[in-house]
């Protein structure tokens, strides 16, 4: 187990309860001992679901039974295991993936195609459906559990578990959106991240959340890399529950619209940063962020360009305002740039102008902001009106001992 | 001053001299002392040239000058200086250039357009240009350097010098290519590497030079990596003396275009090995072959991204056969990819065969493989006839210590 990340939030978050969500953790040993490492919600009659999923060529088992039912809309469980991803394990993948859905149709009698599944752990490995099937027996009859149980059985690698609530407020509809997710590695989603379940007890028809759910992502989760390196196993869900009885929503026009989107955005970012704050070896929590770019695609792609260089990312580490790899991470990045209309900041400090060093500038000054635990990097191309923000973490020795020393 | 890399060659080769072709080495002091850091070769009348440069929109002032005269195709002179790039300093750093060029104009007595410069080592650095000019003029008037000389002047964090040669055999024409590289950091190139500069007495047009050093660099120093990090300084050039006194090679209809251009592309290849044997932090030498892909392209860009990932190169590091990384990799590439029709193998070792463990996997003989200082990665998409291979190295706390310590 590794330290507890210095980035770590000071405690996990105090969330409500969800009306309608019953959560159960169970320490199954299917890989980790002495934690929960399995999850399960309940939720009530007529809870409708939107997800979005890894892009990978090579997703796992879990995340093509997800893609196959979504389009019904609607769930009545989802359980997922931490320890063993079920990717990459060919036909016997599948099946176990149907051993765990008919276990908890049967003991939960819903039906199998609301029964959404999810895994995380070590990839290739046949994943013992066996010792599964046992534990979720184990799982349903155990007492509801409390939100921290159920964050920490999604987690791997993660040295905290991850949650975040925001509120609906009450001019409309009032009710709440609550997550949780788990990530630290192999992080750079392309479509979600990792994972992370959402819940929330405003009514909401399936095509509501799904646009929802994946406009948040893709301000959020997609806006995060820890290390460049996606996902087989990425899955994002909301649920909901509308036990808040309001007339659901149903789309951009509901006059909620507006409050819910912006309740899910808020608990997707919150747990998005979460992640990245809890990146492997991180110490250093980093906003890039790029303005002035030709379009807002453009400024992500550079943002991203800069956020993954690993020149970059170690002299973060370093503390140390080297920032010719900034300029060289702009330069790669493949985007309309202009050298001579670059202007770089280090948190306050403007390091260039104009394509060169600014008169002011000092190294001292931006050393102090790099001695933070929170750095924002901005860059302004000069060229147009485009901006993006990317979150990431500085790479250190932290990364390299944790991957290059024990099988997550 | 770090350890020379355990992926070193024995001994720095034993280099022919290039007809038409004088070398000057001399130490400036302009950031390293004690060593070399200032290179010149001087051409005979009559040298053409080619040449290919980074694609980076923050290219540094020596690459646009050396863009601005190509087309010219003649050369006299190419001067290097090894410490700052020149790179991101405006205006000033133009004038840096036209500051050497006009110096080794006026000493050599040779036209401005015919006079190519490099810089490499810090970007964003003003190049004292005084001290630079008045060290040119010591740097003429030295003795002539041997290639060793010359190699070491060019390098920054390069713990061995690199140089190669090819004979150009002489069924038609009969001569030879020599070249010296750099590089060890900051290695992705795209469309040109670092720096290489290669000679030959070989009589040929600076078409069939651009030619042939277009199309070697595109199978060699462009299907290198070390951090995925695209340098703003990046250049290649190719020139040939004509001291042979061959019939000049014009392109590919010529007779001798198959053996000089081999020739070409065995210095390049040879060059760019040494440069990921250089790689900062480096313990493995790792070919990725990729076969089977639905293009030759598809193919590269799925090398590339296993060549790329930290996860995938940290286990390499680590001697660990975590091929859910590879698999990972694969599928994070965004090209046609089939799970279930995947084959992967380390060394000589199949691991998977049709998405799945291939029933003879044995862990400790991939282990063994990855006990070796050369490593294959093979993956066979089954999808098509495309392949490509891109040559890597892997990602240690060498890479960190090198990177988030001290500024190169």
């Amino acid at each position: 187990m590794n330290a507890v990340s210095p980035l770590a939030p000071a405690a996990f978050p105090d969330l409500p309860a969800v009306p309608g969500v019953a959560l159960y953790a169970y320490a199954a040993n299917l890989r980790y001992s002495g934690r929960p490492d399995l999850f399960l919600a309940v939720m009530a009659e007529g809870t409708t679901v939107g997800g979005v999923f890894t892009t990978s060529a090579c997703a796992s088992a879990p995340v093509d039974w997800c893609k196959q039912i979504l389009s019904a809309g609607a769930a009545r469980a989802v359980v997922c295991n931490a320890g063993n991803a079920n990717a990459f394990t060919g036909a016997a993948g599948a099946a176990s993936v149907h051993a765990e859905v008919e276990a908890l149709r049967t003991s939960l009698g819903v039906p199998a195609d609301q029964i959404y599944v999810a895994s995380t752990g070590v990839i290739g490995e046949p994943l013992d459906d066996g010792q599964l099937v046992s534990a979720l027996g184990h799982l349903v009859a155990s007492d509801e559990a409390a939100w921290p149980e159920a964050a920490k059985a999604i987690t791997t690698t993660d040295t905290f578990s991850k949650g975040a609530a925001a509120d609906v407020p009450g001019t409309v509809v009032s009710g709440k959106v609550v997550g949780i997710a788990k990530g630290s590695g192999m992080i750079a989603p392309n479509m979600a991240t990792m994972l992370g379940f959402l819940f929330t007890d405003v009514a909401a028809t399936s095509e509501a959340l799904q646009l929802a759910v994946s406009s948040a992502t893709s301000e959020s989760f997609n806006r995060i890399t820890v290390d460049s390196d996606t996902s087989t196993s990425d899955t994002v869900l909301l649920f909901s529950t509308g036990a808040a009885g309001n007339d659901p929503i149903d789309g951009p026009d509901h006059p909620a619209w507006a409050d819910f989107s912006s309740a899910v955005f808020e608990v997707c970012l919150d747990l998005a940063h979460q992640i990245v704050r809890d990146g492997e070896g991180a110490t250093k929590f980093i906003e890039v962020h790029v303005e002035g770019a030709v379009s807002d695609e453009s400024a992500e792609i550079v943002a991203r360009s800069i956020a993954d260089s690993p020149l970059v990312k170690t002299a973060m580490a370093a503390q140390d305002a080297n920032w010719g790899r900034i300029v060289m991470a702009v330069g790669k990045a493949g985007e309309p740039a202009d050298r001579d209309k670059l202007a770089i900041w280090i948190g306050e400090e403007q390091i260039t102008e104009a394509g060169i060093v600014h008169p002011d500038y000092s190294e001292d000054r931006a050393n102090m902001f790099l001695q933070e635990d929170e750095i924002v990097v901005r860059v302004d191309m000069g060229m147009g009106d485009g901006s993006a923000s990317i979150w990431t973490c500085d790479l250190t020795h932290g990364y390299i001992e944790i991957n290059a020393g024990y099988r997550s």
